[in-house]
């Protein structure tokens, strides 16, 4: 998309345009998540970072198959709001000194990534039901439930063993 | 906080630095609500943006609060997931043609906003109250509420009007 052009003329533009960018999004967190499975102390937290990087594989690939489905040329577009998550990830974990206090620092920053792609999954959703693509629709669905089901295991984790760890 | 030093030994200062993020988050959002306001054509969408501007100021006044009741000094740290979230909000913004459309792109970033404060706010409280800081979990839940609330009004702004009107 080019500077003071105005590219996106119709709801379908949008959503191409949107699926582009979490498309570009689930890419870098796949370069994100063996770095943070690398830092996690926490044993079934850093096999949590491990079993997702497999799943946000296959969003990638769901991805490419909406493109697909909708006749559109497989592309990213570069995402600041992915990127400002992932870069303020990297500035906090520098900061910390305590290992038990990285891995809550590192559940926070993956929670914040889990609820960028939630939003974004939401609201992709309703726009291809709206454009009566019910079969993208179904595809996108699965990847939001992985996504929900991701934050709700962190929030677990953090709350029976992280925290706790962390907080003594 | 300094580059190359590792500022974060305590959960406690986990806490505050995140405190000290969702801070510039909200007083980033305090300029930013006004300006989508004013490109926003739903006139439900646009009073909706004026109601959670409110809200927000709101949300700087109790973090304010809870800066006091820690004993810390209020102040903010540079939040570059915020500053992606709005960065993205307007170049997405800037692309789009049809009046519309133009909402729709605005209630996704203003969704992906209030997703980046529920998954900052609910790891804030539930440190708040590992460090038997329930006075401070009180006032966050609070937020964490409207923040929710805001999301649904959202949603169903979305599916009931503004999609609609923009996929004709």
């Amino acid at each position: 998309m080019g500077l003071f052009t105005k590219d996106i003329k119709s709801m379908n533009d949008l959503f191409v345009h949107q699926l582009q960018d979490i498309y570009y999004a689930e890419k870098q967190l796949v370069k994100a998540l063996p770095k943070m499975a690398d830092k996690a102390t926490d044993r079934q937290l850093k096999q949590g970072f491990l079993t997702h990087l497999e799943e946000t594989r296959t969003h990638v690939q769901r991805l490419e198959q909406v493109f697909k489905m909708l006749g559109s040329e497989v592309k990213a577009v570069d995402c600041p709001a992915i990127d400002g998550i992932i870069k303020e990830a990297d500035e906090v974990a520098g900061e910390v000194a305590d290992k038990s206090v990285l891995d809550a620092a590192l559940i926070n920053a993956a929670q914040a990534a889990e609820h960028y792609e939630i939003a974004r999954y939401g609201s992709l959703i309703a726009w291809s039901k709206q454009l009566g693509r019910d079969d993208a629709a179904a595809l996108l669905q699965k990847t939001l439930e992985e996504e929900k089901a991701t934050d709700k295991k962190l929030t677990t984790l953090a709350e029976s063993r992280v925290n706790l760890r962390a907080a003594s």
